[in-house]
């Protein structure tokens, strides 16, 4: 995969842009942010959201649509994100924890291509 | 953050990593590796795995322990890139869907710094 | 509980009589009937609304607040009530899986307090 | 429906029987009641699976399988009822709740079929 670099690039500074952009939410207007609005709705409200999101991947990875099981999971990430975000915790975090449980990592991924270890 | 840009490679690493991982243990043992035991239990077994882990997110989203939630957002994650794997689908699409949708991408964000326009 | 009998006529009248409602308001216009709303969103909108109620419950479940958990379980019922009725299913079968099931009835449950079996 | 009486007198009777055979079993040993197993493993364990039974209930939705729709919805209430005794809840309450949200019972349900109003 000769342009996997940019590619791994792109996902990473989208994550990473996506957490600031969620944190600086938190001084804006509810009225003129979906973000904000979220925000002003309470942890419960996030929560309740998450739920919706979920069911809506679990629809969509029944149907036949391959665009909208993308879709839907994408809007899942990003209502976990606000979450991370409503409870200050962070996304490089989430990341680190997907590597050491299922033994992941740049390195290690390398490793196990020759040893066929891992998840 | 002197070493965000550390981070933000290592973040992509992983998820990059961690779907060819994925991919790989399509013709595992579902006896010896989880993910193959996973596939092995056909779509309904999956998206019954991803609503298991949006109830823990929620579940831990409604307790005081942040690390559950960094936890159980890194279990949901996993299972939904098991999903796209299942249904052949890339991380990198939902990555992409995440910039179109909420308009972040790291030159984006950067422009969002100055105008104050996103998300 | 001397006014058992009673309450026991008064949940059996209420379920049936809203199955019937759920039934009658399969011809009614969506816009003035939230039933018909639904129906008219189609098996996914309905199955997004399950999800939704089911976060909720979990939400209610982890709070303080007794009233919202029966709120919220209300609201769950009333709209696995509308998925059966979308689905041409009948909510007395649902009755009847749980005495299948768990082993309940009037009569056997007579019993299960004489022997101690059950659940 | 000629038996209709019957049924309905079935329904509640189990309902009932129900709620009381999972109140029984709070004294029970966990490891030789299923109910006993999920009040041992306290109120994350029971919303956790509430959580699982909602995302069955969604995938059985989508699915062609009238019998799964029932058999997933008893098993969801079922585990709702395991929550409200948890909480030490009346299923009865929810039944209430749900004439008051949705405007049926016996009585009122006949002044629905005469002036056309309800749910």
């Amino acid at each position: 995969m000769a342009n996997a670099g940019y590619v791994v690039t792109d996902m990473s500074d989208t994550l990473q842009a996506l957490a600031e952009v969620l944190e600086q939410r938190k001084g804006a207007d509810p009225e003129g942010s979906y973000v904000a609005g979220l925000y002003a709705q309470g942890l419960d409200g996030i929560l309740k959201k998450v739920g919706e999101e979920a069911a809506e991947v679990i629809i969509a990875g029944k149907g036949d649509d391959d665009a909208a099981v993308v879709r839907e999971t994408a809007d899942l990430w990003f209502h976990t994100m606000v979450l991370l975000a409503a409870r200050n915790q962070k996304v490089a975090d989430v990341i680190a924890e997907l590597e050491r449980r299922f033994g992941v990592s740049g390195l290690q991924e390398k490793q196990q291509r020759s040893t066929g270890e891992g998840a």
